[in-house]
């Protein structure tokens, strides 16, 4: 499985995901799961994947060999698209085609087998910084200010602490520990989510990747928040009352 | 949805159910998922239940026949039943019998629609306090000291809190809290988990209920916990090192 989070805030959007994909739990590797296509200072997009293996780096190398076809223009580019809305529509399209393809090659097999899912985010220069989250089926949905943020994967472990403290005017620093601190219930509660993580963070009308850090296991800042966050938990719990 | 969880610790046990029920989202009911057959200082045993309500009425109401039938011993009555292993097989073979019933009359959807699943907990005098969840083909894990804790329908929310803070050294007092903010996480995040609660708690070598307590939404002392844990979470929050 996987875990990918992203926050869309007044500030930015602030994007983590975990590295582990298993095929069986004998056959576990480490593949990046969080992509970016810039043109900094004009447009900048981030794609996160679950799901699939097959599926994801397939639809991810058609599109950036869409980018860079010799007929690449608007319909058909990520680069080239004038808005994130049609970014997301190029993104979902791709991703739909190629679960469907690689989903009949093996018709014996359950449909799911294939799935996969992304979240997208990004900002055109004159635009609005936007993020989705695109279906199997290349349908999507986005991100507002009720519901600030998108999870793929194995979401469930770190909603609680989401729901709890993400608001659209959360500050971009508190957003990082917010999902660090959602990841690392993940990680403690699932073993298909695994070390090292990659975090990005995006500034509003930046329309590049601002922060952009690899947090490997042995990782001694992650390692202090994690052991902080379990401190402070215990402590509330005992102070609890009854 | 549903939300069981069940904790076994060195001084008894605890349980912790909702009662919402579902059948498509605009059909919404409250029932019991928790159950009791006591014959107190002699034997208790605790059942809470998750999945189909048509299945786990038949089978809890089988169970209850099963008792007071005129042939009831100890291979059919889990009041007669002399071990808790036995009782849990007993359970098992019930739940498991009327799952393959009910999923045989809808043959044509799927066999999860008629899927459900059980905790079991329990002593008799002279033997070990135990506890099991019985999956929905009516075999059955027991909870250790490595996992002192079982959980049936929507589990993830629920999990972080208890993977920190529970171990079997955790007093009934704590055990409580544990499962209640373990609960309160899961309504927060997941609206086919509602109240009311019911809370149980039997100690050990006591050989029947002890604190047994349903908990209204309107519930002072709940809510005044649900309130003192988020701001407790968020100050930690704040606080955290990034």
């Amino acid at each position: 499985m996987t875990y990918c989070v992203a926050l869309k805030l007044n500030a930015g959007v602030v994007m983590l995901s975990d590295t582990r994909t298993n095929a069986g739990l004998d056959n576990i590797s480490t593949y990046r799961k969080m992509f970016f296509f810039e043109n900094p200072g004009e447009r900048v997009i981030g794609i996160m994947t679950a799901g699939s293996l097959s599926v994801t780096q397939t639809a991810l190398a058609r599109i950036h060999e869409a980018i860079h076809h010799d007929e690449a223009d608007e319909t058909t580019s990520i680069m080239k698209a004038p808005t994130m809305l049609q970014i997301a529509t190029i993104i979902g399209n791709t991703l739909a085609r190629t679960r469907r393809e690689i989903a009949g090659q093996f018709q014996d097999l359950q449909a799911s087998a294939a799935s996969a899912s992304m979240i997208v985010a990004g900002q055109r220069a004159g635009g609005e910084m936007r993020l989705f989250l695109i279906y199997p089926e290349g349908n999507f949905i986005e991100a507002t200010d009720d519901t600030p943020f998108l999870q793929i994967g194995e979401h469930k472990y770190g909603k609680p602490i989401l729901d709890r403290v993400v608001r659209p005017e959360t500050s971009l620093a508190d957003a990082q520990k917010a999902v660090l601190l959602s990841m690392d219930s993940t990680l403690r509660s699932n073993l298909s989510v695994g070390m090292p993580l990659d975090l990005a963070v995006i500034a509003k009308d930046e329309c590049r990747v601002g922060t952009m850090r690899r947090i490997a296991e042995d990782d001694p800042q992650f390692r202090a928040m994690s052991a902080a966050w379990s401190e402070a938990l215990r402590e509330s719990f005992i102070k609890m009352p009854i």
